[in-house]
Parts: structure tokens; sequence; C-alpha cells
């Protein structure tokens, strides 16, 4: 079995884009759901616009050649659209090297 | 019963100090994990050190003001440490908006 992989990407924007990204977003990660290997992910949001990141996607992968295989022609042409240039992100593909007690609910 | 908050804290270090970073954390993280409304964390290490962050820790709690009133003078005096200061960091707490699937596993 291959290792479980975590890959977190974290989006900075300019003040009132918010939904515009969204939209975006959801383009890219309704295509992610479907590529082999997809597991889950949590689009989180800064509760203070002001500090850190606005957004954070967490999405965890079976193993680090799906993530990779994933990133393919369709998923190059989505995210090369020029509506993407304003959006900063800093992606990282990781592993868990430390852990403790229990992820988190999502509020409902 | 309050909104569960995920807390996440971006690190850049200079090459070379992950031990030297992994070993101030955890007085951190233990720190806070023995604090009230602390679910549980997952600390993540880029597969890849030249690229995104080199660590990424995720953090739950049960709400945003356990959060806060976790932050108090025993972990400023922990963060307060001289050590600290080769390392980058940008902290964002958040909620979630976005979410499907599942968690993924942790390797053992």
């Amino acid at each position: 079995v291959p290792d479980p992989v975590t890959f977190i990407n974290c989006f900075d924007l300019p003040p009132g884009r918010d939904q515009e990204f969204q939209q975006l977003w959801e383009q890219v990660n309704t295509y992610m759901a479907g590529q082999p290997g997809f597991l889950g992910h949590r689009l989180h949001r800064s509760v203070n616009p002001d500090t850190g990141f606005r957004f954070i996607n967490v999405v965890w992968w079976e193993s680090a050649e799906r993530w990779a295989q994933a990133h393919d022609e369709g998923f190059r042409k989505l995210v090369g659209q020029p509506e993407w240039e304003s959006f900063r992100y800093t992606p990282t593909l990781c592993e868990v090297v430390h852990h403790s007690g229990m992820v988190g609910p999502v509020a409902t």
C-alpha cells in the first residue's frame, strides 16, 4: 500500500474577490475530485480577512504518484485561464510527520 | 455547541534546520495539546524541501474562543525564546467553507 499524501495550497487574493475565487476554485476542485486517488478535501477560509492566507485548501490523495498523475492536460487547461492571474498561491505536497488526537469536525 | 475551528501555521526555515525546528515546535505543541479545547493536530513536512513551505501544522480546536484563550503567558514564554527567530511563520485561523470525501489516513 503506498503512503497517503496531503496536498496543501495557500491562496492570497485581493480584498473583495472571495466569490470570484471560489467559483474558479470549484471548477478545479470538481475536476480533481474525479481523478483516481483523490480521497477528499477541505477548503478553509480565514476567520479574519486581514491575517494569514485568505483560503487554504487541504486535499488528501492515496499516493504521491496519483497526485502527480492527476495534474494532466485537463487540469492545466483549467488553471491556465487568465482569471487565475490575480490569485497568488503556494502549493506544498506533504507527508504527516507528527500527529495526535482527532481531526476536528466540520461545522454544520 | 460552538463551531470548531482549524488553525493552520505555515513555516519557512533555512535549509538543514529541520531537527532544530521540530524540537522547538514539539515544546509548543505539547503545551498547547494540554490546553482546554485542543482536539488534535497533524504536523506536515514537504515531500520536496525546495517547494512550498517546509512545515505546515494543522490544529483542530473546539472553538475560536478556546483557541484564543490557549495563547496565554505559558505559550508566549515558549515562543518568545530567541531560537524561534530564524523561523518564519504565517498563522491562519480558519473555518471550513467547502468539503468532500474523507480525511486521508496517516502513514504507518
